[in-house]
């Protein structure tokens, strides 16, 4: 196990009917003016946005709106969340949505409270030091950015993701309505779970020894997650199943199942370069890269991936042959995914061969040495390999 | 799932050689004078104390000490710490030890800044609504102080046991130094583990449904806390075992497990007794306690100690008989304390036959209608009958 730190200072406020104590809460964290930040028009249809605002009203804290976050979500927007949480001299951002709704709620946060220009933040040029208080209504389970510590935004002009990670990132409030995401179409709980199993993949594969406490936790939390997913997809009204979700969405991405290990993050930075080029959901893009990223460098760690089909798909071990289950795993992780509706392919994302070079060499080099992945260092010559992979 | 709010504001600092960075961590939180508080002399002859105080000097904090602090602390060393405290006019407390001198902290911390008896917030007279900041270094895995929201004393005087929960009784810092339990006798470390594994159990045991995620991390947690106590006790100076169950004190006892469920602790509150008035080990006391409590009320959910039988311990199911899958996840658990160390019997803790009547009788009762223990509610007739099961 190595050294860590590790603090999530959030405070969870989760079960029926939470989005209309908002205002309690946000009260009691001192604030009096809310940005309330949010995407589509459904958040305001739904009279989601109204049982906020009605909160806010009866806590005697003042708001302005800002609608329109997209997924993956857009520099243009946070520059005009910067000018108006400062025209309105805004104290609290308030997000009601998914992930792309709050990371774009944290931009905005951070930028407000700093003279340069945002982007600074995401292109390595500066870290940000302070920011104004931020917390999240959270309308989707996915993406765990209620409780993480990262944050991707896209530059439009460029289509360029980008990612930060600082503990400023941490929500000071979550508010987790599991029957918020009922209203979701089956294709993006299947995203979110997919985001979701991502996130604690990309922490499991890893070549740290001596994190046995941490893999189980993991793999049952997976299990968990598998199991859900099947169910919310099926019956999206099903409460627990939906509970599990929500939860585990925060779990996957707060270092719960994280802590103490080299962590990989490969398959991330790959899917970075599909949905911005594409603009496709986050979560398809991991269905499509994370198993063939999976494919392409098992033999490097069999056994791990042997103990994956194992623990978490309950395929049999074959002594003999290692190799095998650790395939198995991988084809019941794709089967998996088939089944909830998900992606497999290039081609089902919409995807283009000849874009592959271009992807694999505009792929965030995230060491020293120009590679990119913390557990399998891959040049873009691997990168490449891996979306031919995908392109079957 | 039950509605819930959760937040472990901690910071935790884990890994070799943390009790060097406390001066550092300290001056962040603003603290300007600490109150070092420990247990007996072996954290000053071990160096500890002295790491600890050259890392504060390095930070120009300065601070003065207590040291005394006992096993199931006590009332009476609160009350000098709170004298110390207010003398001296620190403004942070330090714990140097394990769960029992990380408590007695808490308590003085709470004390310092009330102007009634400490012992009210004990008693049920009264609650905390501010404290003195505190952390510490741990010395020990088993209690989960550095990052729970309890916190227990014993009244010298009438012996009596007594716990706390407030938020207000979480840790701002844990330093996590898996190589200072390594000088711990095995009994110790034994003792340690099985506190980690009823800290878990007491929350597993539960009447919720839809808790599947929670109930998955919380079997997977303890497969790998009885993996690493099976191997710490035989070799303590395992570096890997030891951080398992460092971070595991930490998993058991600050909801990670627990959230979304009715959780029991009818077993603690029982043992509770005991160690007030033989002055056992907590550890030791739980060890002779759960396996009786779990033989009395495995009828009453059958299914939920099978599920403990095979996902922990491995069992095979059973699916004509469950109940003898249940019963044999109990005899693992038992045969396991048995092999790390632990007494299975009141006999073995030193407790007498005639005792037990008024142990029964004396144990704190949790619920309005006068029983105790929250998944099984217990009257002192139900308590009296496991504590005879333990009388072997």
């Amino acid at each position: 196990m190595l050294n860590f730190t590790h603090c999530v200072p959030t405070r969870f406020v989760f079960g029926r009917g939470v989005e209309n104590e908002v205002g309690k809460y946000l009260k009691e964290v001192g604030a009096t003016k809310a940005l309330i930040h949010f995407g589509g028009g459904s958040a305001v249809r739904s009279g989601l946005i109204g049982r906020v605002e009605r909160s806010l009203d009866e806590a005697g804290i003042a708001y302005v709106e800002l609608g329109g976050a997209q997924p993956n979500p857009r520099d243009t927007l946070v520059y005009k969340g910067i000018e108006l949480a400062r025209a309105e001299k805004v104290d609290f951002i308030l997000a009601v949505g998914g992930g792309s709704v709050i990371d774009s709620s944290k931009a905005i946060a951070h930028g407000t409270c700093y003279d340069g220009d945002f982007w600074d933040f995401f292109c390595g040029k500066a870290k940000p030091v302070t920011t104004l208080p931020f917390g999240a209504v959270l309308t989707m389970s996915a993406a765990g950015s209620e409780s993480s510590n990262s944050c991707v935004i896209t530059q439009e002009s460029t289509k360029t993701k980008r990612g930060l990670r600082s503990e400023l990132n941490r929500c000071r409030l979550a508010f987790m309505d599991p029957e918020l995401p009922m209203t979701l179409p089956p294709y993006q709980i299947a995203c979110g779970a997919t985001d979701i199993l991502a996130h604690m993949m990309e922490r499991y594969f890893t070549s740290t020894d001596g994190v046995d406490l941490i893999d189980r936790m993991a793999e049952g939390a997976m299990t968990a997650v598998i199991a859900a997913a099947r169910t919310a997809v099926k019956k999206p009204d099903d409460y627990d199943a939906q509970a599990q979700l929500m939860w585990a969405s925060t779990v996957a991405h707060n270092d719960t199942v994280g802590v103490g290990r080299v962590q990989d993050w490969g398959s991330h930075q790959i899917e970075h370069e599909l949905s911005a080029l594409y603009d496709v959901a986050h979560g398809a893009g991991l269905a499509v890269v994370f198993p063939a990223w999976m494919r392409y460098h098992m033999d490097k760690d069999v056994m791990r991936f042997a103990q994956f089909a194992v623990r978490v798909y309950n395929c049999e071990m074959d002594f003999q042959h290692p190799e095998v289950t650790a395939l198995r795993g991988i084809e019941a992780h794709e089967q998996f995914l088939r089944d909830i509706g998900m992606p497999l392919t290039l081609k089902e994302l919409g995807a283009r061969t000849e874009d592959i070079p271009a992807l694999a060499a505009k792929t965030k080099k995230t060491n020293p040495d120009g590679t990119t992945g913390g557990t399998f260092h891959m040049t873009p010559q691997d990168i490449e390999a891996i979306l031919r992979i995908a392109d079957r």
